[in-house]
């Protein structure tokens, strides 16, 4: 099969359109022809050498797919060759076929685009995962959003809103705030233009957040904590400026806050399986719906990967950047 | 009413036998005749003014107690002149009298004496709160107790064993090892023998705790994190040794860790009548039954609270220090 290949970690010049082999599917696995697959930032991490697949996982980028059922394997029930799938994968996107467990996959809507389609299960189950099964919102709550305008972030907005709870947002320009506002974020507030929890505060009448999304790491901890009202959730779900530094623990203690650290990558099938079910069990109809869609930014053709990369790396794109690979 | 007060906060020298006002209870309290009082290391926090009661408050020390109940509140129902009670209060204890909310009183089994009674409150409840709601330690858990010869470590060891969970406590000396391990700890660590954390990485098969009940802060954030399994909680009881230090985040992220603060203190009487309710259903037939008592180090007369607090401050005790008051 083709697949963007590299021979050594690098920056996104090493990588090039590649033949690799095919994968061959396990009786829990469907074998998927993969159509489109959504870029993430940990993609870049992973050419770089910094972010390895998990044990067992293809070491082909790409952490979500959409295409077209090609095989069954002999343990699967409900999928059929020729099913469109969406779904999520610990790597292996980024190549013409993709094999996937079954409690990964989900049935792509009608209502949904290939490209569309593609960009969703990183990043909608990631928000899900971290907003409301370990962040525990309930309706009426708040959450701050670090990167409004990032896949993640603009599926918290969608989900947030649907769900009812109010969204908070960061990001690096006022038009990318002003983006978040138009996308359906309440509040948006541009990181470049001073601290953000005074304003996080402002915006919450003094309350503070029930609970922060955070990609930055150390030099958002302070913020982020004093953010938080009590019995706050800080979820850490990347560490992208750092991840070693101080922590004033006192706060964490006097106000209950829960500092809390999740992937999505690295959880065995099973409990990805369950997280899928939990998704579609409280977001599948709004789904269905067409009320929650990723927005796409760009698509790419496949052996454009490395172009792709770059843009994602600029920071430009608003929503989700996709790579057409058939 | 007689009662312990003083004039500044210093060292144990400035407590002293005094007179207070009686409290007037309200109406959704009990009026307690105070028999025994239980020596918490917060008192000495506080008398040392770096712990301050919560608004409204008593200011006098003492956060657990047991006695006889004077006085019944108009909206108080179950409770009659004359019941022998133990109450969790946020201050108050080394006095003639106290005011409790109904919610945090406790009928005192007869099996219990007034002395044991008086040590129960605050550290069976700070041990359950912590390791069963919080932690949400489940049957066949392993929990990492760090001082294991106070009253909250040697609350936790006997929950613990009644509950079904391993523990692995720290202590400061061999001799006060020996003394967990026959109070029913399944591990004791000295901890000034070296570092605890490849031990109880030994003691557990490289496996790790699933919670660990900190008082110790920073000092011991690195190794708390590196003793948890997967998933694991470190809960922030106290923070004796340092609030404010190095924290690396990327043990958190990848471990799926949760770092969390907890005081029971400054809940509202709504949450502590929710966590007694609940650790009556859950331990209350090992308390009826006798199973579940605090060793008792040393029965002090009130008038000797100095003494007592000098005592706990040389941390030469193994279990419950408690104030003798009528």
């Amino acid at each position: 099969m083709k697949a963007i290949v590299y021979d050594h970690p690098g920056d996104e010049s090493v990588l090039k359109l590649g033949e690799a082999p095919d994968p061959k599917p396990g009786p829990d696995q469907l074998l998927i022809k993969v159509i489109t697959a959504g870029i993430n930032r940990a993609d870049l991490m992973q050419r770089e050498g910094r972010y390895p697949p998990p044990p067992g996982a293809s070491d082909i980028l790409g952490l979500e797919c959409a295409g077209e059922v090609a095989e069954v394997g002999a343990n699967v029930k409900g999928w059929h060759p020729g099913d469109r799938a969406m779904c999520l994968i610990p790597g292996g996107g980024y190549a013409g076929l993709a094999a996937v467990h079954f409690g990964s996959a989900i049935q792509i809507p009608k209502t949904l685009s290939d490209e569309e389609a593609g960009g969703i299960p990183e990043v909608y189950l990631t928000a899900f995962l971290n907003l409301f099964l370990i962040g525990e919102l309930t309706k009426g709550g708040v959450a701050l959003v670090h990167g409004g305008g990032s896949g993640v972030g603009t599926a918290a907005i969608q989900m947030l809103k649907e769900f009812g709870a109010r969204s908070i947002v960061t990001a690096g320009s006022d038009e990318k705030c002003d983006q978040c506002l138009k996308f359906g974020a309440d509040v948006a507030i541009n990181y470049n233009s001073g601290p953000f929890m005074p304003k996080v505060k402002e915006a919450t009448g003094g309350r503070g957040v029930d609970v922060v999304l955070d990609i930055v790491g150390i030099p958002y901890l302070e913020q982020n904590l004093d953010s938080l009202v009590r019995g706050g959730r800080l979820i850490l779900v990347s560490l992208m400026k750092g991840a070693r530094g101080e922590v004033d623990l006192s706060k964490v203690q006097r106000n209950h806050l829960r500092i809390i650290g999740s992937t999505l990558r690295s959880r065995p099938v099973e409990e990805k399986a369950a997280i899928v079910s939990n998704f579609l069990r409280q977001f599948g109809a709004a789904l269905e719906a067409g009320r929650i869609r990723p927005p796409i930014y760009r698509t790419v053709p496949l052996a454009e990967a490395a172009q792709a990369h770059r843009m994602m790396q600029r920071s430009e794109h608003f929503g989700k950047i996709i790579l057409r690979v058939a």
